[in-house]
């Protein structure tokens, strides 16, 4: 069985690097902090005797030998990147359990019938650039290598210029290695399991989810003097868009529709003058395909009626989509086998964020595994998980990659 | 009279310090750029022999000695600074249609009997450093000297470092020299005069305006598994306000009610994170002080019911409040009666944006002349005011300065 005190010790360890005012952590993908994560995780790997590879996309596969190394690796794994005010588990905990799964193994001198893979996905949070997930979609061939080396961040830097500036451009094809099964384990990111009082979420599959860049482009004017009528506000449209999509969503009772919008920017902003160019960025999500499609619609005729309304030219682009995931029955099943033997209490639940499992989905054999996470917060500095938690999350995934390496 | 293509000379020269992409000028105040526009009209103005002096705030002030140099001069001048992508302008035909009524004097040898003063006041667009028109309010009293030099810019820089470090801080106390009287020429910046097929306005008086930063504190947290109902989003909250404060102006008849969002900032913004922490500015106008008293009523209502609304903390300041202001009956008559003499169509009018005439009316009696901009576009690189109108301004102006200088 695994040593919780160990993967807390761990992830105390890695909140270290690239801390936040707020008990956080900022590793934006292909920082120098985020480079620092992965040698601290390396070093570790190391002193087991773990060898790794890295793939063009800087994906990190760290292999532990089986007795039958002519067979495809069980793999699990998660992402080191965060928010640039992230907390202390997402994705962190899914590398990390991973590795005190090795560690556990290795003091008690376990092999497995075929060998195990943790598997650290880069840029993972689509936070530095845009999609999220876009690395474990490249190795899945959602996306070409070229494409997501050329991914720019806001100061205009490629995805390919980060991997090699921060050291972790590999030459692995990517594609290679092909898995057996994967499995993650994440926190929940929401209330759902905390508020039912249960300890482990059996993911089933995850929302789809849909990424756009707005630009609207009114006429910047003089505060004072323009009359309210004459004005092309582009901020008083964009205000207009983000208000009628939450409304939208908070009419749905069902609570399945989600919208976010996450960035806006004002061009040249100043206090006295109206904006005459704003950028703004929406997310919308849902666990139905058809409702996405309804809700991407609802937003375009919106978007054609604020432009109207304040005489602002629009522009939008889908820059992605994931579309609604159904994870592997047998995957599943072993999770859902380990937990039950632990005599705990889950529940089988979809996943409303997006993880590195979506893509990886498409190639292999996946599920995940939840635990709750604090108040539901995530994306927060006070994001949190408790040592129990954390542990019994680890011994699920411990149990089911055990069952399928060695079935 | 004055010569209107030497004015527009000038005004072109100087549109050429601190040049934008689609021809408007960026002289943020206290730049580099601004020190050099600056430096280009003391070059003009020692060319004609005159000598300036310079206050512990950066004004400037420019001198043509008169028959009875005992007596307070007459004053014109306006501001040199500009918006982030301001036009070629606003502020600049002030000072450069004082210097070129100098420059005709200078020609024809004319000698006034009170001396003239041109003045360049310091941070007028408020752009840079809130509030606007600071260095003519601490000319006039309103503000301290401390306070003017300790405003900070968006990266912390003070105006009073800012000073010194573009040249301009200067030794004359604050508040000298005393001015008999100050006429400001300016182009409009609304559509009126153009809409009415007017050539000036003789501007009686200025609206009053207020200006708020407000800050909307939510939780952060991720944009996928956060039930919408349970989001305290920050930026729900802030477009929301946007859009009451909008419609509320939009429905007053009588057009006399503005307001206006100019900046809004997400701290640590990402696409899939819900805004945690916005920062919003807000500038409320009104020509009539009860009335802009009650559109700050309805706007701290509005705070108050969006704040309950979305789960949303908020704190508002009032950094600025400048009331309505009326001119002096002597000045506005001295430009009526120019301008009745050139036999061109005008109106008496208010103004919708503050001028370093606000605060200089408190201590000496002012008025100011408006001419038309194309549009009534003005705090735009597309702001533009015909040759012929600036030459006609220039020429109210020097008339109206004659007058009162020889009276
Ligand atoms: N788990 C996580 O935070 N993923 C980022 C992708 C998303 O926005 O859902
Ligand atoms: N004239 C001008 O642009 N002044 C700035 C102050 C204001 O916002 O009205």
């Amino acid at each position: 069985s695994i040593d919780g005190q160990r993967l807390w010790d761990m992830l105390m360890a890695m909140a270290e690097i690239g801390p936040t005012a707020n008990g956080g952590s900022c590793r934006l993908a292909l920082t120098p902090e985020d480079a620092a994560g992965r040698r601290q995780l390396l070093d570790w790997c190391e002193e087991i005797g773990c060898t790794w590879r890295l793939d063009q996309v800087g994906n990190l596969f760290i292999r532990r030998p089986g007795r039958r190394d002519d067979l495809a690796p069980v793999a699990t794994g998660s992402h080191l990147d965060t928010q640039p005010k992230g907390g202390r588990f997402d994705g962190i905990l899914g590398v990390l359990a991973g590795l005190e799964v090795f560690r556990a193994l290795h003091d008690q001198d376990i092999v497995t019938e075929r060998p195990l893979e943790l598997v650290v996905w880069t840029n993972e949070e689509g936070s530095r650039f845009a999609p999220a997930m876009v690395a474990s979609g490249t190795y899945a061939g959602e996306f070409s290598v070229d494409y997501t080396l050329s991914r720019r961040d806001g100061d205009g830097v490629t995805l390919g210029e980060a991997l090699e500036a921060c050291g972790y451009a590999g030459t692995l094809p990517v594609g290679q290695p092909r898995l057996d099964s994967f499995f993650e384990l994440h926190i929940e990111q929401g209330p759902v399991l905390e508020d039912a009082g249960e300890s482990i979420g059996v993911v089933t599959g995850v929302q789809g989810m849909r990424w756009f860049d707005v630009t609207f482009s009114g006429q910047s004017a003089h505060a004072g003097p323009t009359p309210m009528r004459l004005r092309h506000d582009a901020l008083a449209a964009a205000a207009r868009l983000i208000d009628r999509l939450q409304t939208h969503a908070l009419a749905d009772d069902s609570g399945a529709t989600k919208v976010t919008c996450g960035c806006l920017e004002i061009a040249s902003a100043s206090r006295n003058v109206i904006p005459g160019e704003v950028c703004l960025t929406v997310d919308l999500r849902h666990v139905d395909e058809a409702e996405l499609d309804a809700l991407e619609a609802y937003f375009g005729q919106e978007l054609a009626a604020v432009g109207e309304t304040f005489g602002v030219a629009i522009t939008q682009q889908r820059i992605w989509a994931s579309p609604v995931v159904d994870f592997a029955p047998e995957c599943i099943a072993a999770v859902e086998q380990a937990t039950h033997a632990l005599g705990v209490r889950y529940r089988r639940m979809m996943s409303g964020a997006g993880h590195d499992a979506v893509y990886v989905s498409r190639v292999a054999p996946t599920a995940m595994i939840f635990i709750p996470c604090r108040d539901g917060i995530s994306h927060n500095e006070a994001e949190y998980a408790s040592p129990e938690h954390c542990a019994l999350g680890a011994q699920v995934l411990c149990d089911a990659l055990l069952a399928r390496a060695n079935r």
